[in-house]
């Protein structure tokens, strides 16, 4: 946690409380936070600042804004994933907002198990982008959607939405193009379910304008793609 | 898992025998294998195969080596991670594993906490490197070693292994210059604890050769740091 991010709601008077249960554990357990000490504080979808301590007790930190930061700025890119088992989409969601990328769609494919869609995990996303936004420093969430139907998505959506400056790049182990670096533009990436695409998927969305592009010649589990990937693309 | 990782007594005779338990489940669970099905099998610190499927039942798989396959190339790195709390240990070293590491070195620092050198995890460190080989298709295992002292470390050893043809780049979010992105020689890589190395630590870091550099103005996680910083490095 990085800064604080709280609700708009929550910034309305001079002096601010912070008394969230988990923020306040984690400043508790991971700083020794005296009065007079500062404090980076953000407002979702808002404003980020440095403030002061001015009290503390066994509840709650007070604290008072003292001058506005920059916000880190976001990647110009859509991050479209086939939806990762209930473990690993906390972990995939929050490296997504840390990275910073814009846009996150979550979609179906054939490897990706029906039962996935049931999992309660799926109503806590609002928490994992919080907790990518708290680790960034950032205050800004991405706009995610969810799509339970692969090819609809596809053909209706992802077909619209890719342009001569915006292209998308599907990660493919065995595409004869590798995945570009240090790019200057807009693009959406596509990452496949644990096991990849099949061989129709990919069909689909290179017919529907998605280059496949290769990793290199090491398969990385998804999880490990997609910070590899945006740390190659964004430099 | 994308080839299956035998011993080399394993392989002595024509027809080689998939029985270990995780290894066989895994191929259960996952490939709908029968005879005569092709699959990935590499000889730890030896060659990779294409081999056939010729006999299976409850327990084991039996297969016979038809071609030898490209081992792929590691990247010329050498990883140095603040020893990461148990729970993400396993992680960090599968992805490093996974991502072509040379050489792993895990380390002390003033925000490790002294009980993470106690854990059990890390006497499955092999087990978490054969995973790696075993995600990536790799069969070569990188060198790990541990320092449980951080100066003698960083005044004895790494100062030793730093030249002009193989720089230290210590990842820190304050640092001036940025990370370098798709280089063509063999570098270091620092990567600090969670809540990063103190001042004094950075400061012994770079009187002894090595650069600080940022990663943006994003603050990423370790696990989440080492393969952004992979992908940009090597591309």
């Amino acid at each position: 946690m990085n800064i604080v991010l709280l609700e708009p709601e929550q910034t309305q008077s001079e002096l601010w409380n912070i008394e969230n249960p988990r923020q306040f554990q984690h400043l508790r357990q991971h700083l020794q936070l005296q009065v007079g000490d500062s404090l980076k504080v953000g407002i979702r979808q808002g404003l980020r600042y440095l403030t002061e301590v001015v009290a503390l007790n066994e509840t709650r930190i007070v604290v008072r804004p003292i001058e506005t930061e920059a916000v880190p700025a976001k990647h110009p890119v859509h991050l479209i994933l086939a939806l990762p088992r209930p473990k690993v989409l906390r972990r995939m969601m929050m490296d997504a907002v840390t990275l910073g990328v814009e846009r996150i769609s979550l979609i179906h494919s054939y490897r990706v198990d029906k039962s996935y869609w049931q999992t309660p995990f799926l109503q806590q996303l609002d928490d994992y982008v919080t907790l990518g936004l708290e680790q960034a420093g950032d205050t800004i969430a991405p706009e995610i959607q969810l799509y339970k139907r692969f090819k609809p998505f596809v053909e209706d959506v992802l077909a619209t939405l890719i342009t001569e400056q915006r292209p998308a790049y599907v990660a493919h182990p065995y595409a004869e193009h590798v995945m570009p670096h240090a790019i200057q533009h807009p693009c959406i990436v596509v990452v496949g379910p644990e096991g990849g695409f099949i061989p129709y998927e990919i069909e689909l969305l290179k017919k529907n304008g998605c280059q496949a592009v290769s990793l290199g010649n090491r398969i990385l589990r998804t999880e490990t793609a997609v910070p590899s990937i945006l740390g190659r693309l964004f430099i």
